[in-house]
């Protein structure tokens, strides 16, 4: 690309930086800028680089958040008796859309991966394993939502194997074919195990 | 979606207010920069920030510019004789990309279109006739880069009335079948129009 202005070029460049953007679509957003009056790039770069400045994590469950001690954490509400371990604030969101859980988080921030360096000291593990031992932790169990790959499951080995002999459960989210999937179309893995893994079936008003 | 923080909020719609990222990709962007030192984001912003406070339109040709005067215009060793009229910046980089003009432009900044009120004044066409017309104008060929739209087709045929009677001569640049295109490929409309406007055949070492 040929650019007759260095400011357009950076600019492009700025964009393209990022993943999944490439020159042809930051040229696009650089000229949409171009376009608007220049108080809605003000703004837009404003809300992106307070934002960056601001940022912290949650000193208890690692999560993103505006203050030292996230909303959910700070919320009184929530049962403190369960704690959901996740890869990542995602994760965190994903779950908090259900709309089904009231427990809180502890966000690892990335997954058991030798290969990559990644051992469980680059992790929050520590920090969970202190915030269950502690005298008035008020946790009773804790969930591990974590993807079943081989870093996940090493992962999630870590932790159970870690966690022996301390009062708190140990669970896992429930893996299966999905709601309202059909049959045909569930991949092979999953049917097989959630086969093994049958459960007696309740009817709903008994 | 569900923000556990105000600031990735705002960060995940100022991304999702630029046309074609939804709010999905928006803060898949923002984890990212979240990701990454803080200098990376204020580089990122700064540079977007930089571009949309100084850049500015080229008197001459109303290109995007850093400076009043754009490259193109600046340039001495351009051809002064030859005006290729274009919709927009994005058409002036696309034929710099073929180094195959040595002409200055004129960028129109759109095309007349009465159903959404672009009428002549809301272009760069007044300019344009200004720019040819002046006593020390070196023009001698406006060439017509426009795209044969209804729209385009109203501006070619508003702009070569306008320059009826002055000494330079209006052009268009040459449509038909695309080079290494395949016949049976081709649109309907553009085989059928490069049959009716054929060109005598050349053999190259004539």
């Amino acid at each position: 690309m040929n650019f007759s202005s260095k400011l357009i070029e950076q600019s492009v460049e700025a964009f393209a930086s990022l993943p999944g953007i490439g020159r042809k679509t930051a040229l696009r957003l650089t000229l949409h800028l171009v376009g608007k009056s220049p108080e809605v790039t003000e703004q837009f770069t404003e809300a992106i680089s307070k934002m960056r400045r601001s940022i912290q994590h949650c000193t208890i469950c690692h999560n993103l958040s505006d203050e030292p001690i996230c909303n959910v954490c700070a919320d009184k509400r929530r049962d403190r008796s369960l704690i959901c371990v996740v890869e990542s604030i995602r994760d965190v969101m994903a779950i908090e859309d259900t709309s089904q859980y009231r427990g809180l988080y502890h966000v690892l921030g990335g997954l058991i991966n030798p290969l990559e360096g990644i051992g469980p000291s680059e992790l929050t593990i520590d920090s969970l394993l202190h915030r269950i031992a502690v005298s008035d932790s008020e946790a009773k169990e804790v969930i591990l939502a974590i993807s079943p790959t081989i870093e996940g499951d090493t992962t999630m080995f870590y932790i159970t194997k870690k966690l022996k002999g301390s009062p708190v459960k140990v669970s896992s989210i429930a893996r299966g074919v999905s709601f309202g999937g059909e049959l045909e179309y569930a991949d092979e893995v999953t049917l097989g195990r959630s086969i093994v893994a049958r459960v007696p079936y309740k009817l709903s008003n008994e």
